[in-house]
């Protein structure tokens, strides 16, 4: 941490930086500029992380030097996490496909659902039973009906199976029927879910909120980890920008950037980047060759039909396509699919 | 709702979706444009708010033409509500002041400020016991033992008091000791949430989320009010932007925007929306000048000291100096102080 | 400037760091903490503007405690400047409103629009001659007859005129009819443009880019100022965000941002930044109350006949309305109208 | 274009955007709905390009239903368009890459650096000799000097060479040295200057804006072509967002939409979209992968001491390891490098 102070700083102001990060048992080295002094701060900053150092009298500004996240830093765990779902691990030389719908509708919409993925090589079933809606009159998921679906999807097919949770009475049930607990955009900063999730131990699946930095993201799976709860998978399904040509931006740079800065492993979800489904195919590549451990493909037998994000799902024809594209290129990225 | 075809758009796909439409009981009026057809939906387009017709061949977008929300429009409730928290009413001649710490932390931090703020001319004490932080390792907030001071403060003082809930457990706790219900920016669209202060009838103060536009969050008002709860307060307090000369951006313009589409009362809260203490001032009087029906402001017996957001807030001399400057400006603009 | 270092930086990257700051004649101060060695570059970092220090090994990130204006900085001219338009001043006692169309059509209509504002109180004429349009197909302005109509309806009103100028070619054709020269929001880092506007020693309303942050902008007044013109006032007038419910989101805290980093009078345009005719009173009046040192707004005789930005244009008798509203908060805030 | 009245508009007023809407010789489709009335205007809407019909009474909003620009417009021109530089085709079946310093400093550094990717293998050289920096007080550009190193790289290699122009003189001058004009990002809709590179005839890269959306982007090609040059490449190099991890957010999403709504090519600059060395090669492959018809990558013979942008340049070797790895996946993409 590093404290500048304001040009012509009273030396009082400045012994009196000084007096309070000695208080907190760390050293200060101070050094003075021809406009202004800087205070470096020496020792472990989390014995400052609630003191507000800005507050006083010439204080111009608090520079952090070292991120806030400990247990998600690369700097404290170089070697990349492998997360395991089911029999599949996330993170190692699998590109790990996860598809299905956005909301589980019926039973026979889920198992069709399933039965192609998994024909088109997909490895893991997604499926949302709790949906987050803009609209309270707009279809709100299944719950516990969708989850004993999906469930028995996974008991048909061999595919683990992820779904989102929204509140800890969905946690208390879904623990009961999933193979992976998702964190979904709006929920990145309810804390509280977090938490709890963190709790249970399972396989988690970090969605990026929809105006989160990645050093708000990465923290967010810091409460996760911070529960002892190591495995989680970042998803990085686009950030909200002026741009209305698709839903949402897409920041494919989050991967090397995430690479760089933690060792959790990252996937892409191009359906709710987009939107639209003519570009489902052309970002998967890309997230492909940029290195995405895995990507999550919203598929549905009917898309016009769908209950739910219909326009950016894909037929099974379409999926199974775009699978059949991307093998080459995962090879070529050290991958197998 | 519109749907606009693309152009060359064949005879069976305009036909598919006339057919779709008058399925669902409405009726379809076809526009054969020069370069495209535009069908118009005549009748209550909720009927199709599950539909996916941009999903359909030919089909190029869908505009919306009337909002989703109705229980928080202005159109089907032209009149400007009114929401009483204990005997104040927001929403009517009186610009109401909210102000006390970001955090409660301690029992003489909180009367001491308590009765500073009274003593300054507020209306209502807020200050947080459940406080989410980006990172783990950050105060998290006194929790029940909070809410008892803010009770305290209320016996006291007299002052109603607002304060935050993040989960339904902490709704359960906050009930017996809090006169409003507070729902943070970054919980806007934890629908879960929102449902369940609903449920409480309190009244509930709905700050915007970061990248929530106004349509979305007049939305999540619609999931309280739905509820049965019609006593909603919004709280604009800045949303994110590239600009970080302030901390978010605060979007004032947000004032007569929500006047002209809803009636519910909307305040502001400068405090967040700067995060620097020398900006509260001057963007106190251009709320009071937009027409906003209030004010949260942070304050603090020694910001220097503070475990949260201390650079935002006002000490006591600096909070009755301005609640001074504000006086005449309400006076003129019609509200009292 | 400060150089933070990589956690176990090499001693010789350090040191290579610092014979660069010292090659530069400048000195170097160390700070070794327990995570990170901090470097203090201490003299006038400007030596280093073109050097990249960040791309050397093991260093982490540069961080400048400078800001790189100098001539619109307040710490080197602590004084608000004023400038003089014609007999007008800005930045001094009075309110000073700009009014007019947003193109010149004709000169019946720019000569109805002068008296009709000159009447209701504003202080100076605006009207473009040159306009920026997205499409090349959208009318583009009338060039020069229009700046001659400008220049007739200051000889009938007495009210000094500002016209956009977006080309070299324009400016030396407006310096021979207009009082002031603005730069228009997609021109602001048009660079050539400033130095040349800079040159003509005329007065320059300088407009915020749509996506510019306050540093950048006052760097952009620099380059005019540094031609010698010292006559520049700013204008906010809303930046692109991701809300749509509004044009641009208007920034309404720049203007205590930049009371507080300059010296230069800064206004602000709530036609531009709202879009909509009907927020344009509210946000003139938070305008005021927030401190700008004046305002900018469009009308025309007949909104609904205009060429270009017709919907966010008042009437006369609105815009007679608007400085009635005014003029009580324009006293109040110690200011005359 | 369709115009959408408000809830319960008067006879009057419908009957009077009737009346407009005629009068432009166009005719008014008439939907009456069970909420509100909306009027589908068939015919050229070009000729309602400057007619307001936002502002009349009773009018709630004008949706516009098809785009604005026509000669880049897909819909009109299906095929997709090849541009020829030198002896260079982009959009062709070879994956173009320019490289090259951004700025232009020596003799001597150019040339080195034109042979270097030469060998490395890439087609088009780079270079700056007119540099828009945010500072007056940083290194402008060589100008003509800058150009005729350009030229004489060009002589030595056989590489074609493109360089931004930032003014009409600027225009003047290069036109006699260099192959192909950049339009810079902050020029984008600076368009006088797009009049006047259309009106050369020569190639043009034209850069996307920081906050330009798609469609404002494609209204600036639209000025180029529209005086006679239809040799337009677009280059996307990141948008403005907050999030602050890289310079700018790549929006890799625009590819696909360009390609979906115009025929002209489009490149990717992977060193402005992040302003980081060490994230270059995975953007690169994700440009590929994405389809994009080039790149334009920085490459320094001594990044470090650039005069500009040095932390985002490439070393040679790092350029020629990079193309290493570009060829196999192009070649999978179906195209030569």
């Amino acid at each position: 941490m590093i404290i500048v102070m304001k040009p012509n700083a009273k030396v009082e102001s400045i012994q009196r930086i000084k007096g309070i990060i000695e208080e907190n048992g760390l050293n200060a080295h101070i050094s003075d500029g021809q406009e202004v002094t800087i205070i470096g701060v020496v020792g472990d900053k989390a014995k400052l992380i609630d003191q507000n150092l800005e507050i006083y009298d010439d204080v111009d500004k608090v520079v952090p030097v070292t991120e806030s996240y400990k247990l998600a830093n690369k700097k404290f765990h170089p070697e990349p996490s492998k997360v395991k779902v089911g029999d599949i691990t996330i993170g190692a030389d699998t590109l790990v496909i996860m598809s299905g719908p956005c909301a589980v509708e019926s039973k026979e919409q889920l198992l069709d659902t399933a039965h192609a993925i998994k024909k088109a090589g997909a490895h893991i079933l997604r499926g949302g039973a709790y949906k987050p809606r803009t609209s309270p009159y707009a279809f709100q998921g299944l719950e516990e009906e969708g989850l004993a679906y999906m469930k028995e999807a996974r008991e048909e097919t061999g595919l683990p199976v992820v779904c989102e949770v929204t509140s800890l009475d969905a946690i208390e049930v879904a623990v009961k029927y999933v193979d992976m607990l998702q964190i979904g955009a709006r929920n990145m900063q309810n804390f509280y879910l977090l938490k709890e999730v963190g709790k249970t131990g399972l396989p988690v699946l970090l969605k990026r909120g929809l105006s989160a930095t990645i050093d708000e993201w990465l923290n967010a799976s810091e409460y996760i980890i911070a529960e002892g709860n190591p495995n989680v998978v970042l998803c990085e399904r686009g950030i909200r920008t002026f741009e209305t040509a698709t839903r949402n931006t897409l920041d494919i740079s989050a991967v090397p950037v995430i690479k760089s800065k933690s060792h959790l492993p990252i996937i892409i979800d191009p359906s709710h980047a987009t939107g639209v489904r003519d570009y489902v195919k052309s970002l998967s590549l890309a997230a492909v060759a940029v290195g995405a451990d895995g990507l999550m493909i919203e598929t549905h037998p009917d898309p016009s039909r769908a209950w739910s994000d219909g326009p950016q799902s894909l037929t099974f024809n379409q999926f199974e396509d775009l699978t059949k594209d991307l093998a080459p290129l995962a090879n070529l990225m050290g991958k197998k699919l």
